[in-house]
């Protein structure tokens, strides 16, 4: 399984993922999930990617040698960021197209689905999801982030603590606490935790960093949110039991 | 969907459930799905329910009538919580006999599943699932809590406030909390919010509680709830970024 997010608010843009790719239980390894492709001072583009592995990397190395070969049309070619998850969705496609009816056949789950976040000088910083069919979606300051593969776990800190206003180095730490919460639920998403930061209109990554097993950052702001959390849960006021006419009524059927 | 939870440790049981029914989003209803079938003074059994409702609901009708008419085998004969736990799982199967070939050609989903916990005069209380299938798995101390239904949301604050010394209210605390994470993230998950506390040997239910919308006391929790965690999260240090060269290498394609 694969946790990935990517945050976007009125500050910039975080962008988060674990690195632990398996085939069953018996066959674990680490893959990393997050692609810088910037050309800095003239676009930043970053991709995250989850899903059937064999997908994920022939879609990025269709990405990265376009770029490489300098062809006509290449992610560093488009003027904004909608043409380049439009152009991302082709490669999918292209890719789909060519493996999915032979993984089909034998019940192997070829989807996959994509982050793309970044900004193109002169237009606004953008964050999208591409879906397995080459389709996307993209965040807006209602809900400004986006998750890929194991979501739900992650879910509760992001809906508390992100919002528009929310301070980059915040979303940060919000980011990294939602990867842990993931990880300590979920033995398939496992470090490293690689993680990038981008400041509006900079044009270039402000940060990336890779946190691996035994991070001791990492393992300190794991036991001090257990921690914080243990207290902040002794902190709660005790249930108020009521009355037992709010209970559960007239169940007992034998008197 | 639903969620429901129950835990066992060395001080009792707690279990608990939301009532938000859904046949799609544009048919949603609330119905309860705890159980009381206790015969107080002489054994407790309660019994949360997810799944299909009209396959719930026939097998809880069967269960609940086979104690009013005193048949010769019900769940008031049975002198443990494992052939309790057997029965119920036949009586699932009973259902799903007749009704599953139906639902199966509409591809209507006829899963279910029952969280039974309780206990019976001289023998230690128990808390078991019992799934579609009719087979079952009890908790243990290395695992003391079972979910049902929408798990994931809710199960981060289990993995960390829980164990098998916890106190009752705490675990009572904890389950709340627990239901008002996912509710917070899935709204097919909704009050009323019903609540059991059993304390160990009492051979009654010490007490049961219903949560309405707009319970002050569930507003008052869900609130400090919101900013202990807030506070946490702001008590946390920021990230230490490093050295570049632990960053994404060299994906850095176009010099």
């Amino acid at each position: 399984m694969t946790y990935c997010l990517g945050i976007i608010n009125r500050f910039g843009i975080v962008m988060a993922s674990d690195s632990r790719t398996n085939a069953g239980t018996d066959y674990i390894s680490a893959y990393k999930k997050i692609f810088d492709l910037s050309l800095p001072g003239e676009r930043v583009l970053v991709i995250c990617v989850s899903g059937n592995l064999s997908i994920t990397q022939g879609v990025m190395t269709r990405l990265k040698r376009d770029i490489r070969d300098r062809t006509e049309i290449n992610l560093h070619t488009f003027s904004n960021m909608f043409d380049v998850a439009a152009y991302t969705g082709e490669k999918i496609r292209e890719v789909q197209s060519k493996d999915r009816d032979w993984l089909e056949k034998d019940n192997i789950d070829y989807s996959c689905s994509f982050l793309l976040g970044g900004q193109i000088k002169g237009e606004e910083p953008q964050l999208y999801l591409i879906y397995s069919q080459g389709n996307f979606i993209q965040a807006t300051m209602e809900t400004p982030f986006l998750q890929l593969g194991e979501t739900k776990y992650g879910k509760p800190i992001l809906d508390r603590t992100v919002t528009y206003e929310t301070s980059l180095s915040d979303l940060a730490k919000c980011a990294l606490l939602s990867i842990d919460s993931t990880m300590k639920s979920n033995i398939s998403v496992g470090p490293p935790i690689n993680l990038i930061l981008y400041r509006n209109d900079s044009l270039e990554l402000d940060h990336t960093l890779q946190l691996r097993l035994g991070d001791p950052y990492l393992a300190k702001i794991r036991k001090l949110w257990e921690q914080s959390l243990r207290q902040a849960f002794e902190a709660m006021p005790d249930i108020e039991w009521q009355a037992e006419e709010n209970g559960l009524e007239d169940e007992i059927l034998i008197d």
